[in-house]
């Protein structure tokens, strides 16, 4: 199995999931804040790792377990700005990973879904280090779910939308197509949204989703912090700045929003 | 605790992470189908069932780990129709754990992405029986994931959209409107899509996404048995008959699927 590694190594293929971790890079998705909700291998990796590169929304618990032996990098203060500081991850696995060491890279949430995974997966792929992807469980299906919110429900939702709001509809960057989206009757899971939220309700509402659509924000879901506020399309940006809602925090808008049990 | 959990079972509210589990219910995904991508919570309750309802994805080696005196319900083999099935489905979750049984009702995936999770919770939040959602890795993002396809990827994708293909565009039952989902340009994972795949690609060629997207098709991922096709949004259908994929798959279209990695 050895040999075989070192053979995929060199071609920089993607190992199969292995028995055992090798010397090299594993991907883990740490799941949206309950640091139970990490895989099984998620955490058995974990507890091999030699080095951990996490980052802000990886959950603490997780972290504080960590045997005194393992180096433990917080991603989030790395002496950079944000794009040089994703450059600055990619080599910081490699290089560890070709000192030997074996290096999981830990993620809130899954890696893949708007959590740059996919750069980090090409790094070690064109470094020729063997990688694992660890799949985790994601925010924007987790979050509402433990809040009472399926975000596909059978007669009410058959499809749904995940993007993110962190680029506002106005700005010239933005690449989502907010008038098409308001097109859509499914559900919307907004991810990143909290500031951008009143341009991005008001993008939906132009594109012709009804303004009395259902809608909830949850911020610090699946956690003791945990908080819910429901509303409209149209009055949720004013709701959530009424309640002081703050990252991290996750907006459904759609009819599954009004599924949610009130509270106790 | 204990009486917390009584008293919220008696309004019908949902249960809080709790630090053991009470009589009830337990909605658990047990991941995409490698059994070590089941939630460190999910698996822990899944030790402490006595009785298991389990769905035809769930992963087969948890299945077997389950100690001789739980009670294992296979819910396909349920001698009913489709949707009866469903509704026997959370009157035995109601019984059994009206009966004082700790029951983990266990789902291929993420129990409310297309799982009926939602029909599920409903059940037991009306009966005033305690339930507990553990989220799972859903496989609309694991396989593409693990296949090293991430869903979103900066410069690429900046919208996912999940939709299922079991219901053909022709069909008058359709509720997805695959003309607006084929004017984005995001990434759109398709489950349950193998059957319908030619009438769903007509239809978003139709809708103006162009034919030379990047399309893949993924067999029963995350396993030893996963396989891989590689085409385009005007090949795949062909690609995915000639190759004799079948379900469970996972079709993901979109610039991203350009991304994965080359075959060893």
């Amino acid at each position: 199995a050895h040999h075989r590694a070192h053979e995929s190594a060199r071609r920089g293929v993607m190992t199969p999931p292995q028995p055992r971790p090798v010397p090299g890079v594993a991907l883990v998705g740490a799941g949206p804040g309950d640091p139970e909700l990490i895989t099984v291998r998620g955490r058995r990796l974990l507890s091999r790792a030699d080095v951990v590169i996490a980052d802000r929304l990886a959950p603490q618990l997780l972290l504080d377990e960590l045997p005194s032996h393992v180096e433990l990098i917080d991603a989030a203060k790395l002496p950079y700005g944000r794009a040089v500081a994703q450059e600055e991850i990619n080599r910081l696995l490699v290089e560890h990973a070709r000192a030997g060491r074996y290096v999981v890279r830990l993620k809130g949430g899954d890696s893949f879904l708007f959590g740059r995974g996919g750069e980090e997966l090409a790094a070690c792929l064109e470094a020729g280090v063997p990688v694992e992807v660890v799949p985790g469980v994601t925010s924007a299906l987790a979050v509402p779910a433990v809040a009472g919110i399926p975000v596909t429900h059978r007669g009410v939702a058959h499809e749904l939308v995940v993007v993110s709001g962190h680029v506002a509809p106005d700005h010239p960057d933005s690449l989502v197509d907010w008038a098409a989206l308001g097109r859509l009757r499914g559900t919307l899971v907004l991810l990143m949204g909290v500031e951008n939220l009143p341009k991005i309700a008001a993008a939906l509402r132009a594109a012709g989703r009804p303004p009395q659509t259902p809608a909830a924000a949850i911020q610090e879901g699946t956690t003791t912090h945990q908080r819910v506020v429901t509303a409209t399309l149209d009055t949720i940006a004013e709701r959530v700045a009424a309640e002081g809602i703050k990252a991290p925090a996750i907006i459904v808008i759609g009819d599954v929003a009004a599924l949610a049990p009130r509270s106790p």
